[in-house]
């Protein structure tokens, strides 16, 4: 069965920050990439993105757990949209499990028949949201 | 006020569609950028866009209104990901007027000077939906 290459590459990515192996999952992502930190704040740049992705484990001290659910990935002009469910397990401060469902979206473009990240949006449409209030 | 240009092409577009101006339209598609027709169903290449945006305006008979909310333009590694809101009216077939709010993704790329879209999926995460079924 025919299974896209970003599917392989996002899989990768969570293993990386798993590991915390920030240089790996750098390896994903363009020079001059976007993450969307949080709906309002975007951070841009290879050594930005990797920092924030530390801070962001650091935050969480290894507690968060991501299942990833369905996935459609888009291709055109060279450039692939994939939009991905995921559900985000973490320890509130009571101790109980906060449960997340996301649906992300991701930009990867495809240069010299590798893809790499160019636009890392995990809040999908609902930056809209933020934007608002 | 700085307004980034892809709003104002944007707006370009929706003219373009109100007016049947297919020739305009395409100007701002890649030779291979994808249209998401309805989830599960895309088509690619400018001639199968532009036959798909003839049957959509046909089968709208000139009675679809669409009025553009909010929008969000987030840049990295030469893309842009349009995140934007629509609300589209239309007649029924009782006559009432139909209203749907979507939030549509919208990929663009740059190229010499120039932004093309790439990937034009007007239904945004909610193609996961479509898949699921």
């Amino acid at each position: 069965m025919y299974e896209h290459p970003l599917r392989n590459i996002i899989k990768a990515c969570d293993r990386a920050i798993l590991a915390k192996d920030f240089d790996s999952l750098m390896e994903h992502y363009a020079d001059d990439a976007a993450l969307v930190v949080k709906p309002g704040m975007i951070v841009k740049g290879k050594d930005n993105i990797r920092s924030a992705f530390i801070s962001i484990s650091d935050y969480f001290q290894d507690q968060l757990v991501v299942k990833q659910g369905d996935i459609q990935i888009i291709e055109g002009g060279g450039d692939a949209l994939v939009i991905m469910e995921s559900q985000l397990f973490y320890p509130d401060e009571q101790g109980a499990t906060t449960e997340i469902t996301r649906r992300a979206t991701y930009v990867f473009r495809l240069e010299n028949d590798r893809w790499l990240c160019t636009i890392d949006n995990s809040y999908g449409t609902s930056v809209l949201d933020a934007e608002s209030t």
